[in-house]
């Protein structure tokens, strides 16, 4: 028997908040005050891409729990050389580490959580710290119920605990939850633990040249255009 | 050197919703709609006079983790049968022990909220779980920013690592957290960890009889009438 659905959780990075060009942006006008002019996006790539394999490192257990904010840290640490930037302070390297704080959404995102929350339940379900997402929230607009984060249970996406996590928190059913994302992996992951999946395609999110993730790869419960559409189909 | 207030976390029960007077009121109408007349207001002192006793028994270790909604299922099976009630089934007993997620504000609570939150993050910090939380914000319009529970640090108030784990979660050194209640004991193990205070005395929140909790007990930061005061007092 399928429940009602009660609640949706997000993805962030990439499905709630353009994360390459926000920090594009706003490193460049950084940058333009003090006189630096980088490729911006490019950072922001070599950023990205240490991601997977830095919360692999603390998903095998090599190291111990980190949350995002000190792994964004380190990497920033190793890539400021390879930018010409290595002679940046540590005040710097705060502002700089801290921009995944003021990242802002897709144009769609405020307007269809908006509705959304009126029907539903809505919160995030990321690998960001909490610190982070409400940071972000409190800046973008964005109303979340409730934040999720990888550091409420101390494991990273995919991992199972994280949306068993979410269900559990929220005293629902597997199936009562849904997840919202822009990559199939994760939705995939969730898919194995009983949760609904809703799959928002971000065609732009790693730049003019991405290449994953552009169709759905499985037969989501939801595959809509952006948030609005979202809403429209959960009738929201 | 003292830092900047960054973030308030509120105590709930008490300090927040009338728990008492909402569930008399609630489970009144129920009472009404099945025809059962009974005392609600003592089902709820009697209720509440469960709740530290049981908490004891977690903050102890004699038992294990434990959410409140488990607890106020407990402690409602030993309640019903000495208000005349033991006849009741699963179904109305799951629905009476929901009270506790359709509680009310006081008056004063949604005008001040909305106020603080403009220029700060506001949350909870409170023993409940986080579905109850999360539900009585979504049915009662509390615009929290964050909603931290006992259930997140898996430590009941007045443990330290309640205070701390909102702290660290937040990124925020104790002295730019303030907590917010209505009870001076919660302030003082609050206070312990190096938080800011602020008191709000709710004389009512026992009933016409309450005798504890009139005044504050120490010179604490803030001192308000209510949360619109609080947010005048805090600038907001």
């Amino acid at each position: 028997m399928t429940h009602e659905l009660k609640a949706i959780v997000f993805d962030v990075f990439g499905t709630v908040v353009d994360w390459r060009g926000s920090i594009a942006a706003d490193l460049g006008a950084w940058g333009a005050r003090h006189g630096l002019v980088r490729d911006w996006a490019a950072l922001a790539d070599d950023w990205r891409a240490r991601y997977q394999p830095q919360m692999e490192r603390v998903r095998s257990g090599a190291i111990g729990w980190t949350v995002l904010d000190a792994l964004h840290r380190q990497a920033l640490d190793e890539l400021l050389p390879l930018h010409g930037l290595q002679q940046l302070g540590e005040e710097e390297r705060r502002y700089i580490n801290r921009v995944w704080h003021r990242l802002n959404p897709w144009s769609d995102v405020r307007e269809g959580l908006w509705r959304l929350k009126q029907r539903h339940v809505i919160g995030t379900l990321s690998n960001g710290n909490v610190a982070l997402l409400v940071n972000m929230a409190k800046q973008a607009g964005l109303p979340w119920d409730v934040v999720f984060s990888a550091e409420s249970f101390q494991a990273y996406k995919p991992l199972p605990e994280t949306y068993l996590g979410a269900a559990r928190m929220l005293d629902l059913a597997p199936d009562e939850l849904m997840l919202c994302a822009a990559h199939n992996d994760d939705l995939a992951a969730a898919r194995a633990q009983g949760l609904r999946t809703a799959f928002v395609a971000r065609p732009t999110e790693y730049g003019p040249h991405q290449r994953k993730d552009l169709a759905p790869a499985q037969a989501w419960d939801v595959v809509a255009a952006d948030f609005i559409e979202l809403a429209d189909r959960l009738g929201a």
